[in-house]
């Protein structure tokens, strides 16, 4: 640490991010789609576009919007979009909690909430999880606190339904409510279509996952208006050009086809399930996961060695050393042919 | 705005970008180059990249932080990258500054500093101009408080010597001296040796100006290791993943082809000297510009009325309606025969 940093940060400790790496491994570690992204990011992003980055980008992002607007039946200005979804995050926790401001989010639940809390100086409240891993939903009711949950939920795989996602929301009217729908694609219930009802929900998404572009990072949150306008009051404040031309053009192509992701979101999620039956033949507990990663532990071994046996054998997971979870490993779903040399690899190993 | 946001944010005032347009005009307003990217930077978008956007970028951005280190004669830990040097300059604001720290920058000059002082709590003393709008290097000697300073400053186009630049540095070891070198390239004195030397200087950069790339949204900072080390603690804490795969690739390859930036570099500097001396030919009054934009005044129009009637024409400059330069236009320099047209035009208005 220099002796400039402020003190407001001297104790901060950053997100660690999953492991990048370079070696011929199969990597099952951060949660990326296994296919290529839709081949008509690959069109637009042609020779014409690329020389005409010597112009600043769109800052009101009209083209990405519209794309994303169109999607989910909203209007583009009830949409907002980030260079990924913790770029639409990390405004939201900055600017609707505030310091001083107070939020509450699952004990157990993506690692980042925490770290924008303690960033923007906000009081956070962990709340635990019930000891199969889901949610209370009796937790959230009339809490009276900002709210932050991601369902389906990280690393657990459990979603909330529908109705009690708008139990949450209706119970707390003058907080607001993020549902980080991160890994809603693969098949949970989103409660998107209550953007329209409740002024005081703002769900979050992600490109990273479903569309096969976390190397692109984009991200988006659908609000009411309002809401909206406060976000971006905030990135203009902030980056007004937060997402590159390249990155506009690619969200926007990929958004729109629909055919080309469905298969893919098809493809991963009859993979999971394929593959949560092999593991449990194998003496495995698996959640009831509905991401595009699996939670799992076994009696046999610990979650610790199973882990550093697999990176032995060139395939790489998440292990969280961290209390209640810490026999667990997050595996992220590849492909059919990944993820049968994983359950041997396991099948080995056990 | 909603009622849910932050009373720290009611009275922000974000920062107004100059305007994106799709029309047919001479776009001389956002201080882009008028010449595309380098070549290279086609060449390393392959479709092989963008095949593999399912995987995250690089959040260490190695790849990218060794060709700019390359280019500085510093190590890559000596380098931090940022969506833009906008996002350079908010983490240093934010980090360095804090809430209730403090930070001095020219009365003119970029109009983001106050934007990022009023969003992170940061109290900004404004120090005017001279007359001439020159910085008056002694308002900086021993100041007891963090310094933002662009260099060449914007929109006067007026750069401090070296030397001057070193005595603000070297008589402000407690403090955080950032110089903005957004337009360095176009002929300034850049003191980028002497972050060898302080430990309290972060010099930026960006690719939106000199490597024609406003579009990709990449900037840098260079500095001493822990200073660098901070920042990244902030950037792990915001957005770990802010860069995208295709702009590390781009920045990368355009930062090491010399050969192409300097001959347009040089173009544009020179399409500048012969543009002032037409302006002044005709009776304007212009700066000494050491940036790739023109900063002039006619005692013959006002400059609201010169820029209405430019836009007229189908020429976008930037007026600003801001005391003490309220009769100066901000002109990009674009190409010759675009200048050519400005200067014609100018000449039938005036």
């Amino acid at each position: 640490m220099s002796k400039f940093l402020s003190e407001n940060y001297a104790k901060l400790v950053p997100y660690v991010p999953g492991e990048q790496v370079n070696l011929k491994v199969i990597k099952l570690n951060t949660n990326e789609s296994p296919f290529p992204p839709s081949p008509k990011v690959k069109e637009v992003l042609s020779e014409e576009v690329i020389d005409k980055l010597n112009l600043y980008s769109d800052p009101e992002l009209k083209e990405l919007r519209s794309a994303i607007a169109e999607q989910f039946g909203v209007t583009p200005d009830m949409v907002f979009c980030g260079n990924g979804s913790d770029d639409v995050l990390a405004f939201a926790i900055m600017g609707f909690c505030g310091a001083g401001g107070k939020l509450c989010c699952p004990e157990i639940s993506y690692g980042f909430y925490p770290v924008y809390a303690d960033i923007f100086g906000v009081e956070l409240e962990q709340i635990p999880l019930k000891d199969d891993f889901s949610i209370d939903v009796n937790d959230y009711i009339g809490k009276n606190k900002n709210i932050v949950i991601a369902n389906p939920n990280a690393p657990t795989g459990l979603a909330l339904s529908f109705d009690d996602v708008e139990k949450i929301i209706s119970s707390n009217p003058d907080n607001l409510v993020i549902i980080d729908e991160a890994y809603m694609a693969f098949c949970g219930e989103s409660c998107m279509e209550l953007v329209k009802k409740y002024d005081n929900l703002l769900v979050t998404r992600t490109f990273s996952k479903s569309h096969s572009l976390a190397g692109l990072r984009v991200g988006f949150g659908i609000a009411s208006k309002d809401i909206i306008d406060d976000l971006n009051k905030l990135k203009y404040s902030f980056n007004p050009y937060n997402l590159n031309t390249l990155s506009i053009k690619a969200a926007a192509a990929a958004i729109a086809d629909n055919e080309y992701y469905d298969d893919k979101i098809a493809k991963i999620v009859a993979t999971r399930e394929k593959t949560i039956a092999q593991l449990k033949a194998l003496g495995f507990k698996c959640t009831e996961s509905k991401a595009n990663f699996i939670f799992a532990a076994s009696d046999k071994i610990a979650a610790s060695e199973l882990a550093a046996k697999l990176r032995e054998n060139g395939i790489l997971v998440r292990y969280f050393n961290k209390a209640k979870i810490d026999n667990y490993l997050r595996i992220t779903v590849g492909t059919d042919e990944d993820m049968q040399t994983l359950v041997d690899t396991i099948q080995t190993i056990v």
